[in-house]
């Protein structure tokens, strides 16, 4: 028989992998909390109807889809079948597909639920999400996403706080030098307004998204052949170096969107913000403008946010988010302006892991162990057990009385720090005899002295 | 547009609800860890070959099957579509299927990572799994199942150390009155050896299965339409009336059994779990011995156990169990003998629910939000929420200086306990009104008598 192996890109995690994981999750959820926001759940499949046409061509191939129950074939014709047309056929013989991000079945929550919510809407999420990208480092087929939003209020004091939210997981997770780049969409829409490609939008975002990845001379490259001329992608480039330095550049910045009105508007957004933390200074984080920032998904329309590690890890993207002006225009709800960010469990993990600021965890949280010497002590033994359980000690016994190596070595492996003997001796005495399995101390305990030892 | 309906038998959770769900998650969790077992998780899918033949055909229908990603059509040919052969076409464009229980996964990883983990193994996995089943009062397309197992003995304390485990539970539930059913499958096995019906097991317990909620009479005609001869019947009726007082009968079903090696042991199994609980009687919940329990999972071959709600609620089994001899055999990993029980969270929901016995919750765990007057306190707003936070208090701003009245209703909907008025009079003075939005009482005070009001 072959040994069971995972799917492509999944992962089992042990006990020791959860425990860190749940310490970066409690802390993510203890911000959210302390800033307002309420947790949601939302089903792990979404009808496909919701799903598809969403994310694109690119995402669309990415969504798990999940075969009708029963005769699949029931609303297809030997046509469907022959013609082997794989979108039609694939809407065909399918009805649900797991969910591909948190946003879009925030945006159906919202819509199906507006009138039991009150706005602003604030909630948080923190639940899987499946792609069926290539599995690369801190890359995954399953992952958890750890969301926050606010829906129903453009007030920009929001990009400013969801600023203040990154600065506090950081802090609190022991995490300094990240770099909270931002920048306004409305600036790139001003870019091809002032330089006449209004139309060229989309492949100007998806060129710029790969700006930290790949050379700017073959950036320049694709744009020429995406037919921009020579003279904007200079500009282009020279708006991105001035972008760098806000303070000192501002008015340099200001005359070259003066003539957009959106332009003006985005970059009268960014001085807020920037006038905001120029008297109230992050402490640990860097707030980092850039207009390069690209952000590929299409729904934002305002401020966007990409978070990365410190200089020296060389993982990308820990966090992102933006605002969104239309998002349940999808599930037809309009003028609900929203704002939302967006932790990758993942790659804070591997961050975290690399700069050694993980939690130590001995691999257990039993803090003691009955080892087994006979039969004649089964019920004591779950007695015992019992009435460590009742005063709040983890506790466990060996349940068969094999040879005491052995029990020891499951003890140690198990990196159980007390296992307690009971015998005929001890029997008699009503004493315990404890081992500290670090010290190799052994003690002998009345019940109530043995209580009070592993309560500390 | 069509307003977005979420799939057959899933369901979004507010806020709430999580509340409440997560406070029994939470008492099942730790109680997990007080008896020695530490958490594990899986993926939501695993490859087909993992799931597929597993449950039967009954189960095997009920799996929610994921379409390969890409040509989905790339294993097929033309003879395949125009067959229509559901179950040979379906293996083929499908490579993945979600999770239908926890036990079949735990197996796979348990001989997937056999040389990690120390023996006896024992695991607790809180994840979600998917049914296509018909969706019922208690019964969705989603849920949590809660399980714990221990993989690699075949002590019979572990039997009654589960019961324990069960008790404490409820107990720490405030759920009295349930009734932790047991019975033995080897008595089962006995019966059709004394009988002679060996190969009629699997329709005995089939039927036995549903002798809770059908009437005897059909049952006996079912079983009768089974070639049960009508004695064989009425012995089997018999013996199940002579386990309800297993100390009152234990001769007469020593005797029955006597003739037969298995129903000895089985019998034998059941008086040492009994003579435990007859010393240590459970105080909370009730032991019943029920022969008539069968359990419809095939790969028990033990104690089996079921847990029905008090006898005034009229939902159906709580949680399960048992021991399986075989289980890792199914992935090449021989005489691994384990015991496994599972809560279902949403009978235990609805349990408790009807039963009042849930925690209130104010829907928000936000302390208190300051009211938004002007977009000149901006900046001011964002950096007294900061320093709440700071101080550990859950607080927000409202974003907008919209109508005080719209703000307050806000706070009232939300359940904010607290508003905080700061206009251009606190801002002169340096204190903030506050209100008790339950009492109505307002006080004035300064930012450091707000934290230590705020952090009761």
């Amino acid at each position: 028989m072959k040994k069971p192996i995972l799917p492509k890109g999944t992962r089992d995690f042990n006990s020791s992998e959860l425990y860190k994981r749940n310490y970066i999750i409690d802390v993510i959820k203890d911000t959210f909390s302390k800033f307002g926001f309420n947790p949601i759940e939302t089903p792990s499949f979404e009808r496909a109807e919701t799903l598809l046409d969403k994310y694109g061509n690119e995402g669309e191939r990415l969504i798990f889809k999940i075969l009708k129950s029963g005769n699949f074939l029931k609303d297809t014709d030997i046509s469907d079948l022959k013609d082997k047309n794989l979108i039609d056929l694939s809407r065909k013989i399918v009805d649900k597909a797991l969910r591909y991000d948190l946003t879009v079945p925030f945006a159906r929550y919202v819509v199906q639920n507006q009138n039991d919510i009150s706005i602003p809407f604030k909630r948080f999420q923190i639940q899987n999400v499946w792609r069926a990208d290539r599995p690369q480092k801190g890359r995954f087929r399953e992952f958890l996403q750890c969301d926050a939003d606010v829906i129903g209020s453009n007030s920009l004091m929001q990009e400013i706080d969801f600023i203040c939210l990154f600065e506090k997981v950081f802090t609190d997770l022991n995490l300094s030098g990240c770099r909270i780049k931002i920048n306004n969409r409305k600036l790139l829409m001003a870019i091809c307004e002032i330089y006449n490609c209004k139309d060229k939008f989309l492949s100007l975002t998806n060129q710029l998204d790969k700006i930290d990845k790949v050379d700017r001379i073959d950036i320049r490259k694709n744009l020429l052949n995406d037919n921009f001329e020579a003279n904007v992608i200079d500009s282009v480039f020279n708006i991105i170096d001035l972008s760098a330095d806000f303070n000192k550049n501002k008015e340099a910045l200001s005359e070259i969107f003066s003539s957009s009105q959106i332009g003006s508007q985005g970059l009268s957004e960014i001085e807020f913000i920037f006038s905001y933390f120029s008297k109230n200074k992050l402490s640990n984080s860097k707030l980092v403008f850039d207009i390069g920032l690209a952000r590929g998904i299409d729904y934002y329309t305002g401020v966007i946010f990409e978070v990365l590690p410190p200089e020296n890890v060389f993982i990308g993207s820990i966090a992102g988010g933006g605002r969104y002006d239309n998002l349940t225009e999808i599930f037809g709800l309009k003028n609900m302006s929203g704002i939302g960010i967006s932790f990758g469990l993942d790659r804070l993990y591997l961050v975290l892991e690399e700069l050694d600021k993980l939690p130590d965890y001995s691999n257990n949280s039993t803090q003691a162990i009955f080892l087994n010497f006979s039969e004649d002590f089964s019920f004591d033994l779950i007695n015992f057990s019992n009435i460590l359980r009742s005063n709040n000690i983890n506790c466990e016994f060996f349940p068969d009385p094999i040879n005491v190596k052995k029990q020891l070595n499951y003890a140690n492996k198990n990196n159980i720090p007390y296992v307690i003997f009971y015998g005929d001796e001890e029997k008699e005495s009503c004493n315990y005899k404890i081992k500290d399995m670090n010290t190799g101390i052994q003690e002998i305990l009345t019940l109530e002295k043995l209580i009070k030892k592993l309560k500390k």
